[in-house]
């Protein structure tokens, strides 16, 4: 491995964000934010321009998701480059803010890194999602915060899929990275995943103080999920759901489901197994939020990435 | 305890009604009566005329807890009484509607018993709720499902507080009877919580149908947690929360809280003591609906109740 993978310099990092409030009933990240707006020194590390942000006021306001529409899927090419128009839905408006703010998407100008924070009903645990196998740094950091709170666990999503890949908030940063730490009921904010949030995020600062301070880290393995199919729930012709996830499977996020196991429970009782070709891992078991999407839980396929090494320049 | 209590005869009960969707995002009774809408073979009885409604379809079809004010407090005299007007908020016209159906609120025609289907994000288990200490047909049906689903545990609140009791849906009825069913986040759909509540509903009907039917009940105990006291979140003076439920506290509903416990915990990692002079039950614990409604929890004190022997007559 480490004769195929060297380290590389990369431009030290020096604009970063803390979105929260993404999603407006996800409480963690909307306390949290509000909390280092209010009080930055947590945040604060040397020689870093650190900026939290609510990126969804009106929706944190109502305690809701969105208010016209989902704003982590609205930063498409389209909607950033849409002609401004009050008639616009508020999120379309609020994604070209924000994309003012740290994009603009794809430039030099971008904010380096941006964190977006969320919460999930699902049984995942503190999970980090990436957009790209191919972000050395993101892998690096990544690879940092495991062991950091380690034995406590932290898994990696990667969402490269071409299809279910989506316009999120933290895509207008060069290097965006999620973080969804759950279950948690939407609206509610409960003291474990709050501090589970917190510590993520204090070592993922630290990273970079240290990156950006001169330190070299050498190339790395992180063992990552990828998504690769979504499952909805079984509908009627009217598109109302007739099964619920299944006891065996629900909060069972990234357990292996192979084929055979039980999947979905019908009202009446009757059982729908799994029935692909091969063991996934599936996540976002009965998401409250992925009802609307015709999302019961996404599969996944475990790998385990190579990283480069990595060691700061200065311009 | 026989001395003093013995069998009364009350009325037979015909028309029973069963509430789904007062709030439209606890999904097991908007799913339940959903389902029995399409197929009320479940829900039949000898004898009985069973009337399942989706009470607020508007918020069911957002899936959220209500549009423009919360049904489950709308119903007062001075909302139902109030001349018709477009624009009166939804869920009082709605309610206006519901009381026409299956009141008169405190009419002889109003339904005999009416169970109003709710789910809680607070780990309830399963709850009935009762609004008066003297019905002794609720008790002796809430002591009939506690025997039926024993050894699993049924919790009983007693909401006959001054203060603190509301106008719930159910309150049309002659026999008010709430369930309760948690933990569930607002939106999901968890099996377990689907065939608690679906089983809870099943004893219920049975139990009208054998009392309809002649049988005799004894005199009986119940033991109940009679609401006494509200407790808000800590705030700061514009009104935001500055601690969560503590760790120890968080999930604890029904267990006792002595003075000195913790309670809340501060964003800053400080502990906030309950103070009270006895022991508490704390209930509906971080309710994500409660923020909204100022309370971290409710405060209950155990009680036993007595209630008379119950048989029919028929008019």
């Amino acid at each position: 491995m480490t004769s195929l993978h060297s380290v590389v310099n990369l431009r030290d990092a020096r604009k970063v964000a803390i979105f929260g409030g993404t999603h407006g009933n996800e409480m963690s990240g909307v306390t949290l934010v509000n909390m280092w707006i209010n009080n930055g020194a947590e945040i604060q590390r040397s020689g870093l321009m650190i900026k939290p942000l609510i990126t969804n006021p009106r929706a944190v306001e109502k305690c809701t998701r969105y208010v016209d529409t989902d704003l982590n899927r609205a930063f498409t090419p389209d909607n950033l480059s849409a002609p401004r128009n009050e008639d616009m839905p508020y999120e379309v408006r609020r994604a070209q803010e924000i994309n003012q703010m740290f994009g603009p998407k794809g430039s030099p100008d971008a904010y380096d890194i941006i964190f977006d924070l969320h919460n999930t009903t699902s049984n995942m645990g503190s999970t980090l999602i990436l957009e790209s196998s191919k972000d050395d740094f993101n892998l690096q950091m990544v690879n940092f915060i495991k062991q950091a709170i380690a034995p406590t666990s932290c898994s990696v999503l990667l969402n490269e899929h071409p299809l279910l890949q989506y316009s999120t908030s933290r895509s207008i940063g060069k290097h965006p990275i999620g973080l969804e730490v759950g279950p948690q009921p939407q609206g509610v904010l409960r003291s474990n995943i709050f501090e589970s949030m917190r510590a993520i995020v204090k070592h993922a600062l630290d990273f970079i103080e240290l990156f950006n301070g001169g330190m070299e880290f050498q190339p790395c393995m992180v063992d990552v999920y990828r998504v690769s199919e979504k499952m909805d729930y079984p509908r009627d012709k009217n598109g109302n759901i007739t099964a619920m996830v299944h006891p065996n499977l629900q909060d069972g996020d990234w357990k292996p489901l192979n084929p055979g196991d039980p999947m979905f429970q019908t009202f009446d009782g009757s059982t729908i197994n799994y029935e692909g070709g091969s063991t996934v891992y599936p996540t976002f078991i009965n998401e409250a939020a992925y009802y609307e999407k015709q999302q019961a839980f996404v599969m996944t396929k475990r790998e385990t990435l190579t990283a480069n090494g990595i060691k700061a320049y200065k311009i």
